[in-house]
């Protein structure tokens, strides 16, 4: 007899396959192919990994890849959401947790909750690890844009102003990260695959 | 001055985006497209969260999702191998230990030193976090066949007796799982999806 924990946790385990079909607006390294979520996903965990050494806080490393695991789980209901959309916040709409009550509720009882928990906790951004979880999520782009001439600023008329205003809370997990990127995002000003606005 | 060890890293996380290109045999649940590494890296490291729980031994659950985010890292180099291969072993062969070498040395010293061992005590498949992932590596493609219609025992003509051979591992990870895993291949004999050889 399967316990029914297993059952269960299989049904979520196939049920967020579906997170490989959910298109980025972003492209991969110097390519025109965009990436999709567990891809994205993939690459901030072993991000997380890598770069732990400079969080401005301790921080519990197996949280941040958790959260960075299955922050985009939610999308497979609500679809992504393009950072500089004008029209649709991304953060914490009411169809994205509808779709984490249905899909982390697939697993058993307890392990939904603290799914959900940890999810609610990334979206927040409060505590050390959600800081530099996003910090992961906003370096990622960052890279990919810089190494395609321009990427998804050029695509969509993103101006400088808002690329360092939405990039600038990296700061809040990460102070080196920060001045790295900052560093970047000033380059591309001078390479002119950044206009200011 | 961005630190150095901040510069090695990020050569290290551009590098790594060329996982997202290399294609395995088994396809994406119900479905002809097939997976790439970086996603089936993903799911292998959501599977270790949710399925933690049902391992044999104690283990420490940050070495077993580090293990499978960077198990195929490798294949940059060495290429993906098909399990069922019978020209070439996938196990520890020159070729992935050089591409080891060449993609984790980009990383700070130490940094790389230690994503070798942990890619090292994977394949190696000795300690009880590796038995693990490994039971993770082989329940992934076995979910996807068994929801294709049999997807590469069909597509390669592998018999039961090679497909319950290769799997049977799984039970040193978890015997659990490996229950499950065995009815999964039963059932998929009697459905007429794998055949006897």
């Amino acid at each position: 007899m399967t316990p029914e924990n297993l059952i269960k946790q299989i049904a979520f385990i196939k049920e967020i396959d579906k997170i490989k079909y959910i298109q980025r607006k972003t492209k991969l390294f110097n390519s025109d192919r965009p990436e999709n979520d567990a891809e994205h996903s993939w690459h901030l965990a072993v991000m997380a990994l890598v770069l732990a050494e400079h969080s401005n806080e301790k921080i519990d490393v197996l949280k941040v890849v958790k959260m960075v695991l299955i922050h985009d789980i939610v999308e497979i209901d609500a679809g992504d959401t393009f950072i500089y959309d004008t029209q649709k916040n991304h953060s914490n709409t009411d169809e994205e947790r509808l779709a984490a009550q249905r899909i982390f509720g697939l697993l058993p009882k307890e392990q939904a909750q603290e799914f959900i928990a940890v999810w609610e906790e990334f979206e927040a951004g409060i505590t050390p690890e959600s800081k530099f979880a996003r910090t992961m999520d906003r370096l990622e782009p960052l890279l990919q844009n810089t190494s395609n001439m321009g990427g998804t600023w050029s695509e969509f008329g993103v101006s400088y102003e808002k690329v360092h205003a939405k990039k600038s809370i990296m700061k809040e997990g990460s102070t080196t990260i920060w001045d790295f990127a900052e560093d970047l995002i000033n380059d591309s000003v001078e390479k002119g695959i950044l206009k200011k606005g």
